[in-house]
């Protein structure tokens, strides 16, 4: 059943002993809207623990800080930013048929728990947190606003892609007059970069190859970059928008090395081309914008086959 | 003689005959301004013009697209996010001493004008202008819009950089309202990339050079990257951040060759370091994270020179 914020709001004041779940390969909207959610129900003397299948990445430290997994009779699962229950993860499957509430901006979302807050206007997840919050009758502290921005601003590239709407910034001022770091935050996420994602960046910018008078561009991620780089694969995070960033290229593809002669290839398109139509002809999917899919074979082939179909694709 | 937006509005309604001057090497924000501005002008039927040393960048063309310059008795002359006098540029030269509002972000700002309307709390002149706009009782048109919200989003890197505040996202979610096209001004300013600019960047990249453990980074834009890339000069706006992208890095120095032997040098710094009072040692200044000067000699004398002071800024 579909619920508004209010509602959703008011059903969370009335909860305890809450498990909050976020998604696979977590990423800045989950974690905040966890976290935004873990500090609003412990401001009001509740139970909460934040569960992810794989644990949490180390970029987002700073979110969970100081935090503590305790140990109480789950009662209430709640779900943020998971538009399916594919995308638990195999640890938290059992929790699968148990979600009460679900607060997300996905589309696509499923309607797998019991209530549902979406609203798919929202650019992120925390953009909807935010108001539940508000809604629970909580205070929005200095932490509890730097995991709601930290949401916001990934979610929208700090404020750039097209998501973002003059409810996103209105938002965002009031998190900066709640005292959110964001200084610290943009720092972490959008300009410091480690010296080895730079040095990796060069060699696979030196890969890149153009097709079709300069519609397609292709790079490539081999297994070598992070030897000779000593870069972790997750500080390549967004690198597959590089190709696509290039003015007239309507679609851009990145392919990367894995293990056992596979290759996850990643597809950004203009608004010409729907990845994911293009990604199902590969047995993968996504989003209009942004998709994926995996091929086996030599790099050579791989790029072959993706260049074929994507001829089919091109205005 | 320092006035506020509410008087700089009451004066700007006032006038009739309006020429507005924008800084050498006219960026998005001193543009945005301008137009906005002139724009403002015009719908209280007034005249108006604006004018930069140099003409206009192509890649600002949406801001003044359908502009034209007419001939008017030039009674008023205003500055717009021009800190000083000597950022006129040689063929606005004659209007150094006729001034009579000067409306800027710089907290250098020296004051060259009759009435000064500073507040160097804004990220950017552009936010400054919104309320002056408002205080004329002009209305913000989605043309207004667009060129203001170029002006914030271009000098806060999107939203990115310290000085954005909660009254920048306020600023941006009215503009937004008023019809702002940000996605389109996001894909131009933010996005998409030329070619040359790619390759432009990769023989910049090329060139850096790491001191004090890693604590300063150096850049040197040589005149033959434009002449091997076909890049322009403003093709390369904002790649004096890069050296400061760097994990570690306090002080980011873009050493940019210039006609006669000159050097034009960008610093930009972490909290440490403030980059006005270390450019203010050569003559220059700008802002606390991001400033400029002009250094004479070859390119090694004066990576030597900036070197030498920047070692005694380190935290």
């Amino acid at each position: 059943m579909r619920i508004d914020v209010k509602e959703a709001g008011r059903m969370l004041s009335g909860m305890d002993n809450v498990v909050i779940l976020t998604h696979l390969n977590p990423d800045g909207d989950t974690l905040g809207s966890a976290f935004a959610l873990y500090n609003a129900l412990k401001s009001l003397g509740k139970n909460a623990v934040v569960k992810n299948s794989e644990g949490f990445p180390s970029q987002y430290e700073f979110l969970y800080k100081g935090y503590e997994e305790k140990q109480f009779p789950e009662e209430n699962i709640v779900a943020v930013d998971i538009a399916d229950a594919q995308l638990f993860g195999a640890n938290l499957e059992a929790y699968k048929d148990r979600v009460i509430l679900c607060i997300d901006h996905h589309k696509t979302n499923s309607d797998y728990a019991k209530y549902v807050c979406v609203d798919h206007e929202k650019a992120a997840a925390c953009e909807i947190i935010y108001e539940v919050i508000l809604a629970m009758g909580a205070k929005i502290d200095k932490q509890t606003a730097n995991c709601l921005y930290t949401g916001i601003a990934t979610d929208t590239g700090c404020f750039k892609f097209s998501n973002t709407s003059a409810n996103t910034h209105r938002v965002a001022a009031a998190l900066f007059e709640a005292g959110a770091e964001y200084d610290f935050i943009n720092q972490q996420m959008f300009i410091v970069k480690k010296k080895s994602r730079i040095e990796a960046e060069r060699l696979i910018m030196d890969t890149m190859e153009f097709f079709f008078e300069g519609r397609v561009a292709v790079i490539a991620i081999r297994k070598d970059v992070f030897l000779k780089t000593g870069a972790e694969e997750a500080e390549l995070d967004g690198i597959a928008g590089l190709p696509r960033s290039i003015e007239g290229v309507q679609i851009g593809v990145t392919v990367k090395e894995k293990e056992g002669g596979k290759y996850k290839i990643s597809l950004r398109t203009s608004n010409e081309v729907d990845a994911s139509v293009l990604c199902s002809e590969f047995g993968g999917g996504g989003h209009a914008r942004a998709a994926g899919c995996t091929i086996m074979g030599a790099e050579a082939e791989v790029k072959a086959k993706i260049l074929e179909k994507a001829k089919e694709y091109l205005k």
